[in-house]
């Protein structure tokens, strides 16, 4: 115990990526949270991390879970997890938190939900902010992701708090994406429909026990029924569930490895790798070019741009022209 | 009316952004509310739409409001513009929120909150999604402000949904930053405090009727009595308010013009303005970059770059270097 305290503190002064890939690949939880760490931190050692994880990726089935606040998303990953580890899988989870340097709330979370999988080490759970400047969580989600499939999980799942823009783009970018929903909210899953047939692989209705539940999988299915798909498309089911209890938890396990046999069998899961890879080289692309930009637009020159728009006498446009052109 | 709505159509087609701007600079609400769709659609016609504004720039009032969910942000918000209309100041309200293309909810508070300011050409009122890919909040809520100041509005209230990190630079860009608290918020603001006592010009305790207000109010005052701060520095005072009565809101009225007074005399307002159009500048710049990008590595090059990454042959940070070696 001391020994190890004390190899922690080592770890932090002087940095071994190579054995600290090495422990992660072995299964050890603190040098996993230590490499996703980086990815938070936007470390320099990032690019030596991914390098040597490069080779171990690719064998994770990545799963989005994303749906309204009050659904039941951490319930209902709970019970996945709980799930997929029934099956003898080991499962590592992302939940993605866009809000709070100040709510706390992400670390509460985790303490909470850790608890039914405590001392479990087939399970990995993780809250990410988005406190980067890179490019938020559309790049550090991603490689995140990397991390836990080179450590071995079977199983990535990313909870997405709330349906935002970013998190549209977490799911999109995902192997399989849950979008789940509840009875009894109202106008806002009304307003919500458009853009949810959008994104789902598959549809979970939550809290099927209470009133309701069966009429939003009616409206859900006949919706999908009416979206234009090729003969030869993935046609998402709707199922239902109470995650409270586990009640078919089991059945949503195994519509996600259809869906997964089905992207495996028809090039879709390599379209939507490749998709993944291209966002987060192109994000890391987007972040060097700012580097640069940082370089060349030396302190003396974007200050007096600024004070040129301060003063009405520029516009931004403008000041950005001039600021590239330098 | 017909003719209203027939031009309405014109100007879809055919767009005349020096009208569009004579217009708004006139005080029409619907020409303002075209130009703040400009900047959430990231339209091309931006950048002639901001070379035309930059001259009327500089006037306005810019005060972020902030806290976390539940402390009374909207209500505040209307009870500020209620009192700075009793002064007779225009009043032109961004209402940013970083979730939903799915709550539908933005649409729907504009709606309520205008019913209090109906028929006031003196208010205006707008919710902003973050919606764009070019830098989000950061981005567009500049841009946006810039359209209420040069369309006249002396007071501009940026009202931040949550406090995430986004908010948090929204809220560092202001003129002025109101961080609002409540009673009863338990352990959310004892957690919160370390980051708020790094962003507020102000400190409003809302539901100041309740339990607790006065234990809220005594303990932030010592935690900003503690920070270290030159002798010459804004101390932030600590105010109370009952918004929903419209208690107290006068002098938060008065404590923001006085903050004013202050930041103008001492060169605060000119830095944070620079550190604003900075901000901007750069923004517009990276974007400007990132289409480059695009154009350089062209379709074929990145597809077989991040078929390597998903192939785990090579790893997103080599692929970009390609890319732009490229």
């Amino acid at each position: 115990m001391s020994r190890s305290a004390s190899r922690g503190r080592a770890d932090r002064r002087q940095f071994d990526v190579p054995d600290l890939v090495a422990r992660a690949r072995g299964g050890e939880p603190r040098a996993v949270a230590r490499l996703i760490s980086l990815v938070e931190d936007e470390s320099s050692a990032l690019r030596e991390a991914m390098g040597l994880l490069a080779p171990h990726t690719g064998r994770a089935q990545v799963v989005g879970i994303t749906g309204a606040p009050g659904v039941g998303k951490s319930t209902s990953t709970n019970a996945i997890v709980t799930a997929v580890r029934a099956g003898g899988r080991r499962v590592g989870v992302l939940a993605v938190d866009p809000s709070s340097p100040f709510s706390g709330g992400a670390l509460l979370g985790d303490r909470i939900r850790m608890g039914d999988h405590a001392g479990d080490k087939g399970v990995f759970i993780r809250s990410m902010a988005a406190r980067g400047h890179l490019g938020g969580l559309s790049w550090s989600t991603p490689q995140a992701v990397r991390v836990l499939d080179a450590a071995g999980f079977d199983v990535v799942l990313i909870e997405t708090v709330g349906v935002g823009q970013s998190e549209v783009e977490v799911a999109g970018l995902a192997d399989s994406t849950i979008v789940l929903l509840a009875p009894g909210m109202g106008d806002g899953i009304q307003a919500a429909k458009a853009g949810i047939l959008e994104v789902g692989d598959l549809y979970v209705v939550n809290k099927a026990d209470r009133d309701g539940a069966a009429q939003v999988a009616r409206d859900l299915r006949s919706m999908l029924a009416l979206a234009q798909r090729r003969p030869d498309a993935w046609h998402p089911p709707v199922l239902k569930t109470v995650a409270a209890s586990g009640d078919g938890v089991a059945e949503v396990v195994t519509a996600l490895d259809e869906h997964r046999a089905w992207s495996i069998a028809t090039g879709e899961l390599q379209r939507r790798r490749e998709r993944r890879a291209r966002a987060e080289v192109e994000a890391i692309a987007v972040a060097a070019l700012r580097a640069r930009l940082a370089q060349v637009g030396d302190h003396a020159e974007i200050g007096a741009l600024a004070a040129a728009v301060v003063a009405g006498e520029s516009d931004p446009y403008t000041a950005a022209d001039r600021l590239l052109e330098g």
